[in-house]
């Protein structure tokens, strides 16, 4: 994607990207996404799940949620993707830092009336939040898909900023004693706890045990 | 804090609290924040390393940062933070969900020019990220902390949400043959890598191998 005055990196551009190979990736591995608005000249912003369908991230909830109906007269969006992958621990308190993969990106929201595309969507953000569930779900009855609200949000712009490696520490800091390097950080499941009212020999399903996030 | 227009919960006011013994724990356990803010009349938002210092949420960066430079001029911002504890994995698909902490604020940005005022936040960046760290680092000097720019966020409003616990599911599903529970997710520090460049003499400090955010 091109950048533009909205994504150009100005910061540490080695840092930045423009590309769908490093930003859809980065979408497809969150769990959350935060959607900043504008309202009554306010900035307001909302976490919230999510699934990239192709060029478009979509975001689901109640029809009743305030936010989603303001979203839903279609306007204009923010939206970030952030994962943590470790602290970077220099010589130097200055040059602490972490590092990361985000996503920026900006759209104008887009209610979804098609009920195809809905169910389509639907069934995406159960597979993003967990890859095999959809199909071992009792999946959404009419009266769901009444009381659901699905929003599109088609990419103008999008960037990605990315640390990785080691730490960055001035030449002259190099013999000081303090422990240098890095630590990663991973988002790791842990056992599941089952619903108490289920009856215990229903057996916990390979993609629930197998489950990772990168 | 009173809840106002901007920060009552219309939806699922069950899972919100306006309380600091709520609020501060979640600001306090999270690795970083997402603030928007308005621009030419177009919500923007970056992700950013912060700390809690009483009621004030601070960040900071480099001084020729055209975001961080935009802040300064003390513009209305609105900031999250979102904690992610575990996928809720409903008999339904409807009734998936996610086990979260989450924390929207309200507040203007301020300059701090106090340079001791500046000092704590750098001081207390470190430590909210990795307690134990800063008095095992070189510490800033007069030019690191003039290339600094140390940003307040003083909350005027804030709010969390929670959820917390197990499935919650429609009675008629009950006896549905699909797996049922909670997957507890965890943010897990992994083997630390040493600067390959140092002398791996130095050990790996105590705060560093019992590393962990909650």
């Amino acid at each position: 994607m091109t950048p533009t005055s909205r994504t150009k990196l100005t910061r540490l551009p080695k840092r930045g990207a423009h590309d769908t190979a490093t930003i859809y990736p980065i979408l497809d591995e969150g769990l959350v996404c935060h959607v900043s608005y504008i309202l009554n000249g306010q900035p307001f912003m909302i976490p919230i799940a999510y699934c990239r369908i192709g060029d478009v991230v979509y975001i689901h909830g109640s029809v009743g949620s305030h936010f989603l109906r303001e979203l839903a007269k279609g306007i204009d969006v923010c939206l970030a993707v952030t994962l943590m992958d470790g602290l970077v621990l220099a010589r130097s308190a200055f040059h602490h830092s972490v590092n990361y993969r985000s996503v920026i990106l900006f759209g104008k929201t887009r209610l979804v009336t098609d009920d195809a595309e809905a169910w389509d969507v639907l069934k995406q953000i159960t597979e993003h939040l967990i890859p095999g569930r959809w199909e071992d779900t009792r999946q959404p009855n009419d009266s769901e898909m009444k009381k659901t609200m699905v929003l599109a949000i088609d990419i103008e712009e999008a960037s990605a900023k990315v640390r990785t490696g080691n730490v960055n520490d001035d030449p002259e800091d190099a013999d000081l004693p303090h422990w240098a390097g890095v630590v990663p950080l991973t988002i790791q499941p842990q056992t599941p706890i089952q619903d108490p009212s289920q009856n215990p020999e229903i057996t916990v399903p390979n993609y629930v045990t197998g489950y990772k996030r990168n």
